[in-house]
């Protein structure tokens, strides 16, 4: 590793994370409710902290791809001790574990909270939950290639190891206007939503904070009871429709500004995502059809949850818990193969299933033909053979860590539900799990154990489990 | 598909079904318990077809790849339908849907039953359950190369599709010969145990019957509780390590024979199997501790549950429903891996296990040193990448399976950890689920629907997922 320059850049993120504190002041401001010292404290370390580190200069300049994610994979993990602080100063959240539990959350646009009364919290605190879903979602180093040029070497394995997805790549040349472009499409998309919850009835705050839990697909509330407390159809439907925006792939809008509707319609993830869509709430506007009064309501309540859950988002507008099973297996489905790659959401992403649901039906037919040599298309394009290689093990890795940490979540005893779904809902950014940390409950009981153990899982989850294996390996820190 | 070719080995099949139960027609014949008749008739209707289906010759003799596998899925749904008729006409069994659930539980070493009540049932029939977990183990038409030399063209891929593992190969250079080796130890190691479990006090008849059941990795019972019922740690150990024995890959038996034991110390799946049984029931004995009266009482009840959930046969001793989460998890995960390929055990197979994890380790070593040339090594030797990629996707295959088929059997509406469980349990070929499902139970309270979709889960696992999926294609059937 090269650690000067590593620890330059940290140096840069942590002044950047002092930064991005500065919406929550003014929110602070506004509101006064007493959080405004614990935000301007947290900031001072992270200035002092970042003034120190940047002292150190680095020798070689050069970016080599290990060094970009361990960066990444430093910078994250930094992000989330330090975003705690704020919770620890102020008082609100009073074990630092919970405070990283909730950071950790935030910044993976998990949205898992250990708190047990949300509507206690002052407003600037709740503001910069929120605030953290939004940087995390699109990436808090894709926003620094956006604003720093002057890095040479692999940038590019920064975008990488931040974007989910198997082959994250640039729209355009430049890795600075990709970064641009993705910020703005996200900017604009947000205050859309924004404006449409105003618009619908909510009130000014709440939309804002909303909108950067959809556009993150993160999904911390601000009412004990989630989005249940608005009881609006309208609202729901809104945040139904834009929680699937935030799951696609955001080259689908630059293919749409720049009207290139053949690459849309070629698109096979867009299209695996939106069957799995409107599959699941097929199913399940039948199947909980007995528990409302209308088809309209079951339609817009299952709606809603297969958005949250799929998008990775976790909102809820009412306590699946208590549906039938089937409809139960279907959102924990859909809690597994998240969105797109390229969105802010998480779990595995369609594109992963869509290539592998191509590769068993080329493994079959090769069967039936030995000797036939059959690609694998995905968006019309053959896709190369080591990639399907590498997805077949991402999807081992994956399913191996979820197993690991189950494992280890078990010491607390829990039921089997509860556990199975929590480490889930971790690994899978989405939020809300089932049995006790289920929509009406929330992860506060498990023991400091298992909330480092799911903290590392949503960690695992929204950096796709290789950035972070390599921060955990001990050869990654010797000397270049 | 060469249908006259097909047919004709079906013919075959459907000739040895009825050789095969023989042994049973004789135990019915020493125990005058009335069920020699439904033995007869079934007999008779199996000879009187597969005459029928001998009659058709062939025109081409030469056996293809795809048709090996389709013969041996064929002849597995064969074997299953017409081994459930002696319960039926009996009237043991009075649906014809659970007469083949336990016919597939039983040719596929699962061991699951729908018999609430299983000591009242005759014990030819008991016999001809348990003598089917033999059969199934190590392959019927194993069996069947080992006796008619006669086949030319790919029999190997009947070795292959019928065999367990990613790799099944070739003892010796003639097929016919690796046949006869593979059931000669078997033959072997079946008496061994039942000698061993007279020689611990069990009556004969149910040496017998309890061996052929732990040969076959199998596990159904002829007591309502099991092993239980028989309350002796002498009984309970024997059976443990026979347990692992047939959880081992036939071919470390080989070369023990050979007197080549480099090779032996050289296998990668033996060492990472025993490794994960000794860490296995070290946790679960400690962690059950405090519910029995010393450490060796919970020895020796977590080296059973161990070694009876990890090499897939299912016999209890205990309700470990009762034991703590952890416990159970550690159960639950052994069942995802089962053993080692080449054994006449189910699940993943460790070898699977192994190179996924060998290539994860590479794929880390790669972030930090990206032009080196890492080979993955198993038994001292080179795998293929071509291999590599196929484990990934075997694995991906196995849980998308396993997910499709849990929600399938939510349409029961049971509660979420028995209709995990019981899915899982079918589909690694264990035989005791957790929750209603578990050591105590049974399933016979699940759906007519939820039982076909357990037994396609059973064969789907038995062959190893691509044999069933060739089958369940519309263009295999497509005349050659």
């Amino acid at each position: 590793m090269n650690y000067r320059l590593v620890a330059n850049i940290l140096g840069k993120v942590f002044v950047l994370e002092a930064a991005l504190m500065i919406p929550s002041v003014i929110v602070s401001l506004i509101y006064g409710e007493g959080d405004l010292s614990s935000f301007l404290i947290t900031m001072a370390i992270l200035v002092a902290l970042g003034g120190l580190f940047l002292l150190i200069k680095p020798k070689k300049k050069k970016l080599l791809a290990r060094d970009g994610m361990m960066i990444v994979s430093l910078a994250w993990v930094s992000l989330a001790l330090f975003g705690g602080l704020p919770f620890f100063i102020h008082g609100a959240i009073p074990s630092y574990i919970d405070c990283i539990f909730e950071s950790v959350s935030g910044f993976t646009t998990t949205g898992s909270s250990i708190l047990t009364d949300v509507e206690v919290m002052p407003k600037g605190l709740l503001f910069w939950r929120s605030f953290t879903h939004w940087f995390g979602g699109m990436g808090v180093l894709v926003f620094f290639l956006a604003l720093l040029p002057s890095m040479s070497g692999s940038t590019l394995h920064i975008l990488r190891a931040e974007s989910p997805g198997p082959t994250p790549g640039k729209l355009v040349p430049k890795i600075r206007d990709t970064s641009k472009i993705l910020y703005g499409i996200y900017f604009v998309l947000t205050v859309i939503c924004t404006l449409c919850l105003i618009f619908a009835g909510m009130p000014v705050y709440d939309s804002i904070v909303h909108a950067l839990g959809t556009a993150g697909t993160g999904g911390f509330g601000i009412k004990n009871n989630s989005m249940a407390y608005y009881n609006s159809p309208l609202i729901y439907n809104i945040l139904s429709v834009f929680m699937i925006i935030f799951g696609v792939n955001f080259t689908i809008y630059f293919y749409a500004i720049k009207r290139n509707f053949t690459d849309i319609k070629k698109n096979t993830e867009l299209k695996l995502f939106l069957v799995i869509v409107i599959g699941a709430v097929a199913i399940i506007t039948f199947n909980t059809r007995s528990m409302f009064e209308s088809y309209w309501e079951s339609f817009y309540q299952a709606f809603f949850q297969v958005s949250s859950l799929i998008s990775t988002t976790g909102y809820t507008t009412y306590d699946y818990n208590m549906w039938p099973l089937l409809s139960k297996m279907i959102l924990i489905a859909v809690m597994f193969t998240g969105s797109c790659a390229g969105s802010t959401a998480g779990g595995l992403k369609q594109i992963r299933i869509a290539i592998m649901l191509k590769a068993i039906r080329r493994m079959v037919k090769k069967l039936i033909h030995p000797r036939s040599v059959i690609p694998i298309k995905a968006d019309g394009k053959n896709v190369d053979e080591d990639q399907v290689s590498s997805i077949g093990l991402f999807c081992f890795a994956y399913f191996l860590i979820f197993g690991i940490a189950i494992i280890l979540v078990s010491f607390d005893n829990h039921d089997f539900e509860t556990t199975f779904t929590a480490v889930l809902t971790a690994i899978s950014n989405v939020g809300p799990a089932f049995g006790e940390a289920g929509p009406l409950g929330n992860f506060a009981f498990f023991s400091d154990f298992s909330k480092i153990v799911l903290s590392l899982c949503m960690l695992i989850g929204r950096l796709e489990i290789f950035p972070v294996l390599l921060m955990l390996n001990v050869n990654s820190w010797k000397k270049a």
